[in-house]
């Protein structure tokens, strides 16, 4: 598939700057979520009422600079769900990125572009965000890796928030080796030789997917248990997935009113009205829900606690199901993207990073199986994403 | 000012349509607003989502055939607020078309563009719907002549519908005499010479309204009440202005996202967030609700047959302001959409026929007055807007 065919990138000019000459990740091209700041570019956020709203940044994101630093190069700035809320990559502003993997489908979101223009082979990695699933879901329906960092792990300096306690900053690739080489020059630590000894399999949450993919990702968790060693069942989330599903939504959906109020009030913004009327309800909820909420995350950040001591981590599907096609309407997506939040919720909710392995088709159309380790062991995971390749 | 810098009529080619060669409305040029159909143009409705998912119409609507044949040719179709969703004639999408009478201000909605353009003299009449004040408020904002008919009482067909117990599609005019003409055409009968003997004036709605506006009104209510005869104070609304708008608000809304939402289902289309919001809302409103505003809306009804027997007008201040500034926000705006809606309603909820008559100045800007009429007596209204000019 063509540069142009994939509608990856924003439109207009295509932003390239090269990286240092040397360096860690030299001669790796890497595209940029429409949502991270790239010193010179108009940030788009998916949506023209917030590149109107917005300065042109004069400093690069954090995570961007490191980047140039250790030596990769940018290849362009990438589409996305309109500021980062949405989950299946539909954008009519911008145009809805192609899935290369399933050109029916849609390619998720909301680092669509960036899921995209990764699979599509026109760059090496790509930078998203990640906070309800954001670079997971896109991951699991282009068939990619794809990190989710702890949770404050990376800097989120110069790219726009969300919900700031769930808000992280992720990559995907095809190759593990560049997925875990990524990792390294961002963390500042060398991928781990040591893997994990004992692999937990969270059968709530495969019950929950649909029975396809349950079978379709049964070869990858035996795959991976034979490199982790000891295998174990366990329940994920004995509250309900369902449950903890309701706590990221109230905690994330308050936290983003409250983050974009000032923009939506002052620029009464175009969007899609699906993702306003999520907004517009978000206002209902009461101090007292939020209470709720956050007790069911301490509960579940408890249960990652226990559940994932050193050398322990634990593997689910990333989605329920492959891809929905493109073009369906609000309701019959309705309850599917609950599904898909009740699979991605952990990762809001408990902070823990999580990586998406890819190998498993449905219906010709990819879907991952996810490894989630304790706060701070983003790197083993890397080590385990590399090992299973 | 030019037609161009107006940005009355929408973009793209320009829909002109001569009339019949001979009529009483021969040499007559009028703009239709762009939720009307035209044979052979689409119907664009303000919104690009709209436009989109509806053939473009093979058959004219009912009154635009009338007033063809009547030998008024059209001078183009008019920008709206987004499918009629709106007061203030903002929109991001098709641009705000310019009030000519106070170019730092808002046009007023949602016939925004025929206000526009009969005003900045590009044409001589204008249609426009109203269902919340939609004509009222444009005609008052920019200084026009403007009828919301009595409800029925003009076919609705080939219109896009927002609220149908409410809605109807009235007319702007620079001109009382072009104004009473087209209604002739429109009603089948000739403008009456007898006019009313007794004047009302609605105290409560000229309290209501800011005192420079009640002031600038008072030289236009003495002239009415010298044409008219007797001139009497009444209160228009026992149960509180706020009440009434309560009421029409429920029953609006409710009725204008049940017409809207197997559009918004199967489209997700882009919408200003203001309006997306409010649809969203009004999702919230139960039965219970609905039953009290239906309620209500008979006590109105009651309210306007006792105080409008034949022979007998009401006036009040068409808005309760001049136009607001361009570009405020939405929170800035909340509370005088509101107050705009307290003097608005009375048209939706009791179904009367109401005219706009211009002449007055508030801080160099227009605001009209209103003269309402028990049901059918529409024609009476044009008579009196021709004496009074």
């Amino acid at each position: 598939m063509t540069e142009d065919a994939l509608n990856a990138f924003v439109p207009g000019p295509r932003c390239r700057i090269a990286g240092a000459p040397s360096g860690a990740l030299a001669g790796l091209d890497f595209a940029v979520k429409d949502l991270i700041d790239v010193a010179g570019w108009p940030t788009g956020g998916g949506n023209p009422d917030w590149e109107r709203a917005h300065p042109v940044p004069t400093r690069h994101a954090w995570v961007v600079e490191r980047l140039l630093s250790a030596g990769a190069s940018i290849a362009g700035k990438t589409g996305t769900d309109e500021v980062s809320l949405g989950i299946l990559g539909e954008n009519p502003f911008t145009g809805t990125p192609i899935n290369p993997a399933a050109p029916d489908r849609v390619p998720g979101g909301s680092s669509s572009g960036s899921a995209s223009a990764v699979a599509g082979g026109i760059c090496d990695f790509a930078l998203g965000t990640d906070t309800g699933g954001s670079v997971r879901v896109p991951a699991s329906f282009c068939g990619l890796f794809g990190i989710r960092p702890t949770h404050g792990r990376i800097d989120f300096t110069g790219i726009c928030a969300q919900a700031p306690t769930s808000d992280t900053v992720g990559w995907l690739a095809r190759d593990a080796a560049v997925f875990a080489k990524v990792g390294a020059a961002l963390f500042g630590e060398a991928t781990p030789t040591a893997l994990p000894q004992t692999l937990l399999v969270a059968t709530d949450a495969f019950g929950f997917a649909d029975p396809a993919v349950a079978d379709a990702l049964a070869p990858l968790v035996d795959r991976l248990a034979a490199i982790v060693g000891t295998r174990q069942d366990v329940t994920l989330a004995p509250q309900g997935l369902s449950v903890w599903k309701d706590a990221q939504r109230t905690l994330q959906s308050s936290e983003a009113l409250r983050t974009f109020t000032p923009w939506l009030d002052r620029f009464n913004p175009r969007m899609q009205y699906g993702v306003a009327r999520n907004l517009a309800l978000a206002s209902l909820l009461t101090d007292a829900d939020r209470t709720r909420a956050a007790l069911m995350r301490e509960e579940a950040r408890l249960r990652l606690r226990q559940l994932l001591p050193p050398g322990t981590i634990l593997c689910l599907p990333t989605t329920p199901f492959p891809a929905p096609m493109l073009g369906l309407s609000i309701s019959d997506l309705a309850f599917p993207r609950e599904r898909i939040t009740c699979l991605a919720c952990l990762g809001g909710l408990a902070g823990s990073p999580q990586v998406n392995l890819p190998g498993a088709l449905v219906d010709g159309a990819p879907v991952g199986l996810s490894i989630v380790g304790g706060r701070g062991t983003d790197s083993t995971l890397l080590a385990v994403a590399q090992a299973f390749a």
